[in-house]
C-alpha cells in the first residue's frame, strides 16, 4: 500500500479530510503509547503548543495552561517529563471526534473534539480531560505537518504542572 | 480547497462517508459551541427532531424524551433555552465514533455512536449521555440536510427538561 | 449507493483507510446492539480474539484475559454469553477514534483507540474499559474480515469472568 499522499494542491476535500484524519491519529496514538520524542517530530521547525482553558479564551485572557511557542521549549517539556517520570505513572487513552478541516493560508487547518482516559497504577481508568484540538498545518516532504497546537480544556481543574501534553 | 461536494448521485459510498462525517462533525461543534441557532439551520424545512430511551424503544413505546416533530418547534426549543440560560450553564463536549451510512429512498440514512462529556462551573469534567444518532438525510443545495433525526439515549436518567440538545 | 469497495490491489490508501473505519464502525455497533452472533460473523475461518491488559503486553507475560484461539472458541464464547444472559444486562456503548491502517503482508494491519462506555438497569453509564483494538485483515468475498483482534485494555480491574467482548 502507498502510504504517501498526492500532493496537496491537486487533492480535494476527502483527501485533506483522510489527511487530517491520520495525523489526529498518529498524534494521540504517540501520547497514548509514551512516545513523547516521536510526538515532537510532528511538529513543524516553527512551531508553538499551547493548552488554554475554554473560559480564558472566552474571556480574551491570555494565560495559558501550557505555552511552548517555539520547537525547543516543546523539546524541553518532553525531556523534563522524561527527567520526571517517577511522577508521571499513569497511561493515556486519547479517543478522537471527527477532524473538521478548512483551507488556511498555504497550509490547513484542523479541528476535533478529543476524550482523554487515564489509568492510574491502582487499574482505575478515568476521564482526565475533554476539549478541542486547533491545528496549524503546513506541507512538510509530503506529509503535514503542526505550524500551531492549540488545545482548549473544557476544564482547567485537574491539571496539574507537571501533566504530560494532551 | 473546494468545500462543495461532488453531487450525490455520482458520489461513490466513500464520498457519502465524507459527507456524513462533515455533517456529524458540524452538528457536535455547533452544540458544543452554544451556536444552538446555527445548529437548527442543519435541519431542513421538514423535519423532526426527538431523543428517546434505549429501553423505551426496546419495548415499543411512544414516549419520548424530548419531541419536536417540525422545524418550528426545534427552533423554539433553542428560543426557550435562550430565555432560560441561567439554568444551563454548563458546556458541552461531543465526540463522535465512525458513521454508519446507507442508502434510504432518495437520500441517506446515517447512525453513530456519541459520547456527550459536561463540564460545569466548577470545573467539573464527566460523563453526561452515551448513545446513538440516528439520521435521515436529505440533498439541500449541494449539502446534506437533517430531515429527521432520532437520538437514543442508553439511559434517561440524567436528562432533565431544560436539557440542551444532544 | 453501491456498497461494495472497490477491490483491494486498485485501492489507494483512503480507500483502505475508509473500509477499516467501516469495520470498526461495524464491530462496535454489532456488539452495542448485541447482535452478537453477527459480531462473531466479521471473524474469518481462521482468527483468533484476544483481550490482554496493557502492563501484562509491555511486561511481555502471556496471561490473556479473554483468549479464543480459533472461531469455535468465539462461538461458543457468545454461546455461554446467551446461556448466562441474566447476569449480563449492561448494554454497551462503543467510541471508537480514527483507524491507523498499514498494510500487513496479503491484508491489512488496522489500529484504533477505544471507549466503552456501560449502562446498568438503574440508569447509570459510566466509563468501562479505554484501550486500543490492533487487527489482521483479510480479504473475504470483496469484504474485510478479522483473522485476529487483540484488545489491549488500559486497565484489567473492572473485568469479570462473564464480560462480553470489548
Amino acid at each position: 500500500m502507498d502510504d504517501r499522499p498526492a500532493p496537496a494542491e491537486v487533492a480535494g476535500p476527502e483527501a485533506a479530510f483522510w489527511r487530517v484524519t491520520r495525523l489526529l491519529e498518529t498524534y494521540g496514538r504517540l501520547l497514548d503509547e509514551d512516545q513523547l520524542e516521536a510526538w515532537t517530530d510532528l511538529f513543524a521547525e516553527e512551531s508553538r503548543y499551547e493548552i488554554v482553558s475554554r473560559e480564558n479564551r472566552a474571556l480574551g485572557l491570555p494565560l495559558s495552561l501550557m505555552l511552548c511557542d517555539n520547537r525547543d521549549m516543546i523539546l524541553d517539556r518532553v525531556y523534563a517529563l522524561r527527567k520526571a517520570n517517577i511522577f508521571n505513572i499513569h497511561t493515556d487513552c486519547h479517543v478522537i471526534g471527527p477532524a473538521r478541516v478548512t483551507a488556511s493560508g498555504a497550509g490547513l487547518a484542523a479541528s476535533a473534539a478529543y476524550s482523554l482516559f487515564q489509568t492510574n497504577p491502582g487499574g482505575e481508568s478515568r476521564l482526565f480531560s475533554v476539549g478541542r484540538y486547533h491545528f496549524d498545518l503546513v506541507e512538510r516532504a509530503g506529509e503535514l505537518a503542526i505550524a500551531s497546537a492549540l488545545v482548549v480544556v473544557d476544564t482547567a481543574a485537574v491539571l496539574t504542572l507537571l501533566a504530560t501534553p494532551i
